[in-house]
């Protein structure tokens, strides 16, 4: 069973990952790619994998056959396992929980495609459709406050050694810290305005165009102001919303078409570099108090994608500032002048 | 001139890093380490650094002259700039201000040694003296806030392509928010119980000792509850002091002592892996108010180590959550079997 565990100082939970320990003297071999063998994600070889949660678009039927277009498998290395109650507990001055969770792999398509900014903007399309899927079923489960879904692209990223284009969402039993500081952060703007920083951040961002990569469709995509990372990305609805999975299904297609877009820019402009995204959401479980009390009206969801080139070091951890050694503004230009298909 | 943004909504900040700026174009090679050229860290190569701003032991004489036993130099691609006023300003919804502040390189040998667990404890001795007058002399200038004193070595933890033992002191003219979370823990928990929560917590590792590396000297060393890193080590003083900077002579050579068993076994038990280290010290501008109000009672200088042997992925970056693969009690009792001689 994975043990979280609370730093009693600054509150940070960590997980320490039973299902994926290594014995202490496993730590020395150099952290690089292995070479690739045969793909267990791709179409055909599914007794590979565990059993699908869901495959889609045939879910309701044979989940393991072999027409999948989408398939989620329950992650073979879990952080968090599903199984169990909380158990929360104290030793001395820490304090611990059970790592109960949920850790799903999505897999985004059958045939053995690394990227996807390869897939076609349907596919991505049925890849959105999936996640929405799956956050609404996990938020049945009352033991869980927040499903996060993420992407890891290329080893630096935290991608895995086999080159098939797949996404996690994980279920956690407590909302992260950083997704608390984000609401938080957007709480305090909407008490003072009675605005959503979101809303006004797009409308700033549309009017001085400096850090504006596309505008299509209700969406845009932008170098954030204040980038940690060089070429990160926001994708934002131009339209105020605060839950990700109230999507209708005309925008959802408008969103596979801009993430397209840019992962295509990313892919073209910087030669397939590592990176991250992330799904902001708002949490499913609201009381109506505390950094929820108003969440629908200052929340505004939007993915953040991160290209990983370069190296987070010393300061960055010591201090939580980052550094970013190219100008938001230069980015976005250089991202706006990427030229990119998409059909 | 770097200049320093906000994030509106998270509050954190962001160094737009002008003079280790690259273009646009500059990002998609790989970022591996390049083979090294003519070490400019040398006794004898003085002339490929800026001048000196403190060479130990002669530094009332001439500071480039040649017998040094530790060299300070400016940072040639510095991520704050020591000239100017901080220039607060506003751009909508957006903050900024000018990247000031101080970015110096402690350059701890004159001979060309990689990994500061070879040095001498004699050696090690001059390092720390070195960082207390450098942040002593800092805290005087009014704009500063912090001093950061980090170390990156290795490649993957953000070290230079140059192998010749140095670290880093950044001073900051905001405090960085993972130094104010600390201080403010460490505050929650004395307003509750009036103890410091770094004495109870060395109280109950010694206790424990399951995650005890060694307890010698007046310093411990211990891997902590909620590790965030395989192997991360904390050293800490067993005497109560918020001023890593009020250190004396002796317990500064006992530091010395402990700092080089316990990277000496990082180094031979795991084959010089990647590493950060952190001081983390009492900010030295303490109005008795908010955080600071207590903070000699309630604040314990010490040592973070952070070996960087596992990838940080989109789940950490998106949740503020960490995933450690080893526990730390097996990390403590493989770091204390690997025997290492410091004379």
């Amino acid at each position: 069973m994975p043990e979280l565990r609370k730093d009693p100082i600054i509150g940070r939970w960590v997980i320490i990952a039973t299902e994926r320990a290594r014995r202490p003297d496993q730590f020395s071999a150099p952290a690089e790619g292995p070479a690739e063998g045969e793909c267990p994600f791709c179409q055909g070889s599914e007794e590979h994998t565990p059993p699908a949660i869901l495959t889609y678009p045939n879910s309701t039927h044979d989940r393991n056959k072999l027409d999948w277009k989408v398939r989620v498998i329950p992650s073979i290395k879990p952080m968090l396992k599903i199984e169990g109650d909380l158990g929360r507990s104290g030793l001395g001055i820490y304090d611990m929980m059970n790592g109960i969770g949920a850790h799903e792999v999505v897999i985004e398509t059958p045939e053995h495609i690394n990227n996807i900014a390869d897939l076609s903007i349907e596919q991505i399309d049925n890849v959105l459709d999936v996640y929405i899927h799956r956050i609404t079923d996990l938020s049945r489960d009352n033991r869980f406050k927040y499903v996060l879904v993420f992407k890891n692209h290329g080893w630096v990223a935290g991608g895995g050694r086999i080159k098939h284009s797949r996404s996690q969402l994980v279920a956690t039993p407590a909302t992260p810290k950083r997704v608390k500081e984000e609401l938080a952060g957007a709480r305090r703007y909407f008490d003072y305005r009675e605005r959503c920083i979101f809303c006004d951040l797009i409308k700033q961002e549309l009017e001085s165009k400096d850090r504006l990569i596309i505008d299509i469709d209700g969406f845009l995509a932008i170098v954030p102001f204040a980038s940690r990372f060089p070429f990160e990305i926001w994708v934002l609805p131009k339209k105020h919303a605060c839950d990700f999975i109230a999507l209708d299904g005309s925008s959802r297609k408008d969103l596979a078409k801009i993430l397209k877009i840019v992962l295509l820019k990313l892919k073209i402009g910087l030669g397939d570099p590592p990176f991250n995204y992330i799904i902001h959401n708002a949490p499913f479980r609201r009381p109506k108090v505390g950094y929820w009390k108003t969440i629908e009206e200052d929340y505004h969801w939007h993915i953040e994608i991160m290209p990983r080139l370069t190296r987070v070091a010393g300061f960055e951890w010591g201090t939580g500032f980052y550094i970013c050694p190219l100008p938001p503004e230069d980015a976005a230009k250089f991202l706006r002048e990427v030229k990119v298909e998409v059909g």
